[in-house]
């Protein structure tokens, strides 16, 4: 099977009175939603949006993003989702990477246009374009292209992972298959749709024909009022999310119907499932990545007493094996967790190199370490020595590195999360500064203030003597923490 | 994606210890049932069975026939079922067309061998031939075909209907974005394992990780029993059984729990489907057949007050429309119903000119007769015209024609069928005999009881003058009512 049905269209002609999405005040029918995208994709075709182009996306949660993907899917485009919490440079820098052919922006970014070559629209200038038939992709092609998203490496630099129809498709087969799927289903969105954790809960909705109830922005106590009424069954969440919501619930107990809490983007601490056990909050502990369209790997309630911390087994269609120098781990032994199955990427954009390191004979190898048990369950021990994990987004030191030894005092710089209670990890960075040179730790930040997002940011700057290397002169990153100072 | 894990290997990985399968007395779970399945197929490369290999099962339903069939499945072999009430005539045709490479029957046939030049063995044999270690199917190429079961047509002549891995994939995948699924779901089996009703159960419980109760033989009072017992929640059915499964229920109402009756294998009777509705019986009508590997439209019971006697809507993966005169026909307008999708079968085992007739562009004719209403509901007027369909075995006119012609005193012949109160419709068959010859209706009955399936043979066989025939001599079969006597 190479095609399928267009999903929205197919749902909309499917199931067209059930609710679609809903924001708690407007909420649309599947026949409604696609109503509205038909014209959002007329309005996109005025502007002269094309079949194949590359069209980016910075917008914040709400049902208009969800029309304008779905728009542009119509349309055969392919959408680049933005993290808006990024600064400009960072933007531009993927639409340059990327050759995006339009930028459409959400109007408090409206200013951004100046900052890039790439011809940018706001959604408002968009929606008061005037509509213009076109021909609109009946089916979808499981081998093409539907999303992008940026993720950074130990280069440094971020890589567009492709995302294909076929890969959401699985994604979301491989999900049902371990989740099950009830008609009073509706899945409480609170994470971003620029993230893949937010935009698999989309995909999920218009071939499952699943309600979506999408929160602009997370806040505990909204979410744990939506749980509490009944209308939601499942939620995506990462841990900082997930405690938040627990020391707000205080001594309420979540309706049965609520069935999933689907806790992802890190491994997650003891005492906060200990907490959600003793709350009996139904958690599935999972993980996955940008590269696999979400869940990879899921751990089923049953087994969230017997196997608390892992992050279970592989969904249906998909495999996992620990590797250790060259050879199958054994179980308890630990190793580099490699995937493969239907959902994992076919690669990075315009990089051939990058993805022929990654992914090898149909296995992607994620550069995390864990291991498995006798019984096959996943333990993340943690994710690639490189990657910081501060409060569900993925930080890469390299990225922050080479901002830093871009100021021309630095010589050397080194970056390591340290923890954080609120967050789980926040970025730390240590630099070297060239003889005869001088420069404070706020000067250092006020610099990276320009290039990075907040989010980004070093918690702390500390100027060394020197930073731990190989012998070769390779940065050991993992060795940083012993640098910071006795407390 | 052109492999999937093996799918009772990954289901003994991922949920060992859910109940795979049970027949009241015996129930096996998921790594049992993966366990016996081991040794039946070490068994069967001790017999000598190799990958790629089309070997006949005659079987009634029991947990041993699930076993085998997967045994042979991780072996690569591909599986030929056949329906046990043919003669041993019909199918030895079966064997020798499909050239089969083995055949395993149930005891009972243990004689059929000497009938047949195919190497058979009784499954009783069969289990006590010693383990013979082998490698096993890791994955399933979905391409690859799985099984094949024979289904006749207007020539008269069966031809091997081919279903890959991918079919029987798809067929489930669409059935669970429809009908959901739960984690106390549990299917019960009553109808044939040969057929694909039955299989596509099976097929269902490995990819879901979902129980099957299996019945030998189907009784209402049994299959009653069960479903008030909670223990199941849906169950597959034609017409006649559910009429009586309706009759014996009396003032009962079915739990809540039992969530789907899926009825399929031709038109639903009004009268059934609102005793159905009186009793809140959750009928979900489909429509199907084997080139489909089983559903290919369903009804869902939203719309069963609504849309009664229609049989809804294509799965999502799959699509549907009318066809007229070779275009597509306005709703309300009858035509050929035509359908595609990734659950329609390849061809047909060596008939590369029927696949090609049969399919066109991707698009399967079904020969079936029907309209949609201006939602996108189909409504199945009739089966093809040449098409009987008695308690949901399908017959074809010219098979019995075929065998009639045989007979050295029939000139033409001609079959039909006629409503039946029990079974829906029976064969009725109309002959001219040749000139000078002389031959009773007993007579001709016995010729034909040594060659068909006792479903098969005609209620009545009248001898007649003459045929009704278009001017090009074909016999029109839907004018051979009017020669029944007058009541």
């Amino acid at each position: 099977m190479d095609k399928t049905p267009n999903w929205l269209m197919q749902r909309a002609f499917l199931t067209p009175n059930r609710i679609a999405t809903s924001d708690g005040v407007v909420q649309k029918t599947f026949a409604e939603l696609h109503e509205e995208v038909v014209k959002k994709a007329e309005k996109l075709t005025s502007l002269g949006v094309r079949k194949g182009e590359i069209v980016a996306l910075l917008m914040r949660n709400r049902i208009e993003m969800v029309e304008w993907i779905h728009a542009l899917h119509y349309l055969g485009a392919v959408v680049l989702l933005q993290n808006v919490r990024l600064t400009v440079r960072e933007l531009d820098w993927q639409l340059q990477d990327s050759q995006a052919r339009w930028w459409i922006v959400d109007d408090e970014w409206a200013q951004y246009g100046e900052a890039t070559s790439v011809p940018t629209v706001t959604a408002n200038e968009l929606t008061k374009l005037p509509q213009k038939e076109t021909s609109l992709q009946q089916e979808y092609a499981l081998d093409d292209i539907a999303t992008i998203m940026y993720t950074s490496g130990t280069t440094g630099k971020p890589k567009g992972v492709l995302q294909t129809y076929g890969n959401h498709w699985w994604s979301a087969i491989g999900s049902v298959l371990n989740l099950g799927l009830r008609e009073d289903d509706c899945w409480l969105a609170a994470v971003p749709f620029f993230h893949v954790s937010g935009l698999s809960i989309l995909m999920r909705s218009v071939i499952y024909g699943m309600s979506v109830y999408l929160l602009n922005t997370f806040n505990a106590k909204h979410a744990n009022d939506i749980i509490m009424s009944g209308n939601v069954t499942m939620m995506s969440v990462v841990s900082a999310m997930l405690q938040q919501m627990v020391d707000e619930l205080g001594d309420r107990v979540y309706p049965n119907t609520f069935r999933c809490m689907l806790l992802g983007g890190g491994p997650a601490p003891k005492p906060l499932l200990e907490a959600c056990r003793a709350k009996r909050i139904p958690v599935y502990q999972t993980y996955g990545m940008t590269e696999t369209a979400s869940q990879m790997v899921t751990l089923a309630p049953e087994y969230s007493l017997s196997k608390l911390g892992s992050a279970g087994k592989p969904l249906f269609p998909a495999q996992l094996r620990i590797e250790l120098e060259g050879r199958e781990a054994r179980a308890y032994e630990a190793g580099e967790i490699v995937v493969k199955g239907p959902n994992v990427t076919k690669g990075y954009l315009h990089r051939p190199e990058a993805t022929k390191r990654a992914i090898r004979d149909g296995w992607l190898y994620t550069g995390d370490i864990g291991y498995v048990d006798d019984e096959g369950f996943l333990y993340v021990l943690d994710r690639r020595s490189d990657l910081i994990i501060s409060g569900g987004e993925n930080i890469y030191p390299a990225e922050i590195e080479a901002v830093l030894l871009a100021h021309e005092a630095v010589e050397e710089a080194g970056v390591t999360g340290i923890e954080d209670s609120r967050w789980g990890q926040v970025p730390c960075a240590f630099v070297k500064i060239k003889e005869g040179s001088h420069v404070t730790e706020e000067q250092l930040l006020a610099f990276c203030k320009q290039q990075l997002a907040n989010y980004k940011l070093p918690k702390r700057i500390y100027i060394v003597d020197h930073l731990p290397r190989t012998a070769s002169q390779k940065l050991v990153r993992r060795e940083l923490v012993r640098l910071l100072p006795k407390i």
